[in-house]
């Protein structure tokens, strides 16, 4: 229990001995610096560090993994989770969603966004991408939930040189703020909405501005039918190769869904380094139509992840849940049982969205920043322990989590996150109010 | 806290008043006689019982339902979760499943049967529909667990007239232990595997004795597109009116799976009041490469239900987690998301499911047995509370469960469930022991 009294451990960077858990299938201690870096992991490493921590987390034979990370997100959308469901996407959108969120506040997004970082912390996310409004009161919820974020601004310029402007300005206004304040867990990025909403000339400065900035890209990418051929009939390509000539598809670029890219598309985006976010709940909710075609961005080369899409059209931010829903659909969508097995979609998940956001995590080895979670092997879900990979995707869910840490930081231990009633409190008066408005207007 | 000590709530049957819960939109309290039956239930029903019960549950707000009701699975197959995956399902079988159940003793059974009663109470299912071997011990594992099953022994001739014998003895011999338990929480039913493993005969004789002993039917049918060309190819007609000419299509009959069927067939089905068990998760794994006709199969009025399947093929019991992909898995194949909206998807994992195992459960109304879950509103996956049915469905998981009751049996209270590291090291200690004998033959 080292020297200090356990509730302390929740309140800044403590160095950290994690003893007795498991990593792929590896029985090992972790030690945590002050300054949250993972400074050695093995058997036995205690014996490295006698007297050393300030805290000692008996793992009991945990399985311990990198953090997951969620590549694509709309966090504060968790105000509206179940407001609308069941729904044609058009009737769904005009009817239900852009009325509620023509309503909403920076006090909305500081809530909607605490609660989606609560979320994530419970259920394992140890970093997130984001796209959404009122950005500065999403950093504010990010800094004081202790995650990781990428924040884009939602550019849409609808075609408007005017409208074009002020995205502009908002784009360089939160890409100034996230640096004004230092803090290494959270980035900021360009966030062009998609190619049906940004003219070639709002993308284009969007990846100028991205280049200058070395900063990420955050774009949806063919979710629809419907986009694929609206693009063709307005720019004569497919939406890929109209990116593509605006200089979008980068090494720092998250392109999400892609559920309708032809094996062209994909080789183009495994060419250009691009990273695929795959959202297959939203996917499935929505009733897209197809699945992302795994099968040939992996083939190319292409860095896949897994995101949750926001709250309103999942309705959670489990990524266990949509790491096992991604194996599921990509088994089922192109008929064979064997593709996108477990280990696949574990990486997916961890080591491959850290690639995404560009951040040094997603794996555990002496040198990363410890984002690391802890699953207890000690359930049902984990009974008996054949292939602990396996149990993680196909049996577990974000449940099965009961220590999150980021940045060597503990965010939960045993189950217990400090202030969660607080969190979960404000943003259910917030939502309430929030609907309020929108029904009295 | 009524006038004993809390532990002994879970010793037997006691008389139960649960305060402050939320049904269908209502705030209610629950009175539970010591017969396990809703004696009563209503907005501050606790005035009707002052001093009554013999333990007060404060529900806290919580959301009460009735226990879910798994309609397909093979309980003891929880011993082999992820023994192995992603992998063409005749190899899967052949190489992986089949050597090891070939090794099964009834003391697996047992505690295979044990840890899906433990998974089951854990994710709030209260009622299963099992099919499998060494069906004594089963019971007995259930009749400990406190939960709620119908039992049949997995009937397979291979078209094999002394096989056939031993099957049709076997299913007698079930049917008369269970009666001997006169547990009102177990049945035993007929469990004709599938057309492809049960000769005509088989199949006839199933049926008659399902009808003499008014006992449920159990098979599994249309899993995939093979059963269908060879049901054909064999017997001049699909699946379901070969099945129908054997007498199986009855009101007691649950047919699990029904991936492949016509829309001739849904309409059968719907004449016959047959029950079909809709198992997505597996489906998906196992890439049947179609989804349940679940519009077709509403329309012809057939009680459609939800299982999981054994665990290899899942793999845990979470029902929860399998009405959200059903509600997912019907909206993407059949290309639109209005199909299976939240309220049938939870319809299908409760009253459906009771209906489809002749239980009087599946319903909170005064008279029905005391089969109930409460999932507690104070987390994250609850917030905000737009919608109760919507969170159960897409947001929430059976980890969301905190308090079980079956047939007025508190079984989990506040998530803790007596004897639970006992159970999970029992089976842990059989799926070792399993794995070894199969290695080492």
């Amino acid at each position: 229990m080292g020297e200090h009294e356990m509730h302390e451990i929740f309140e800044k960077n403590r160095s950290l001995l994690i003893t007795n858990v498991v990593t792929e299938g590896h029985a090992v201690d972790i030690f945590v610096d002050e300054q949250g870096t993972i400074a050695g992991i093995g058997k036995n490493e205690r014996k490295n560090h006698p007297g050393e921590a300030d805290f000692i987390i008996d793992g009991d034979g945990a399985l311990a993994l990198p953090g997951l990370v969620n590549t694509h997100t709309h966090a504060a959308m968790t105000l509206m989770r179940g407001y609308a469901d069941d729904m044609i996407l058009q009737d769904w959108l005009a009817q239900k969603i852009w009325p509620l969120e023509a309503h909403l506040t920076g006090n909305d997004i500081y809530w909607g966004t605490r609660l989606a970082c609560l979320e994530m912390i419970r259920t394992g996310t140890t970093a997130f991408n984001d796209m959404y409004f009122f950005m500065d009161e999403a950093a504010r919820a990010v800094d004081e939930s202790g995650i990781r974020a990428v924040l884009s601004y939602g550019f849409i310029d609808l075609n408007n040189a005017e409208k074009r402007e002020n995205e502009c300005r908002a784009t360089e206004k939160l890409a100034l703020h996230v640096r004004s304040l230092s803090n290494p867990r959270i980035k900021a990025a360009a966030g062009p909405h998609a190619i049906y909403t940004v003219s070639p000339e709002g993308l284009k400065w969007c990846a100028e501005f991205a280049r200058e900035q070395k900063c990420g890209i955050h774009i949806h990418l063919s979710e629809t039918e419907k986009e694929v051929t609206d693009c063709i009939a307005q720019y004569g390509k497919r939406p890929a190769a109209h990116l593509d000539t605006c200089g979008i598809l980068t090494p720092r670029t998250v392109a999400a869904h892609c559920c309708w890219l032809d094996e062209t598309e994909c080789k183009l985006l495994g060419k250009r380094g691009v990273s695929a976010s795959h959202n297959p709940v939203s996917n499935m909710k929505l009733a897209t139509n197809r699945a992302m075609p795994y099968p040939w961005l992996s083939a190319a080369g292409t860095n896949v992840c897994l995101g949750t899409d926001g709250c309103a059209s999942n309705n959670n931010l489990d990524m266990f849940e949509e790491a096992k829903t991604a194996a599921l659909l990509q088994k089922f969508f192109w008929n064979n049982p064997t593709i996108l097995p477990a280990p696949e979609a574990l990486a997916m998940a961890t080591a491959n969205g850290a690639k995404a956001l560009g951040f040094p995590t997603g794996r555990l080895a002496a040198g990363a920043p410890a984002d690391l979670v802890l699953v207890s092997t000690r359930t049902a879900c984990n009974t008996p322990l054949h292939n602990a990979t396996s149990n993680l995707v196909y049996a577990c869910s974000g449940g099965s989590v009961e220590t999150t840490i980021c940045n060597g930081r503990v965010l939960m231990l045993n189950c217990e996150i400090p202030g969660e009633q607080d969190v979960l409190n404000g943003a259910a008066a917030a939502a309430r109010a929030l609907v309020k408005r929108s029904q009295s207007a």
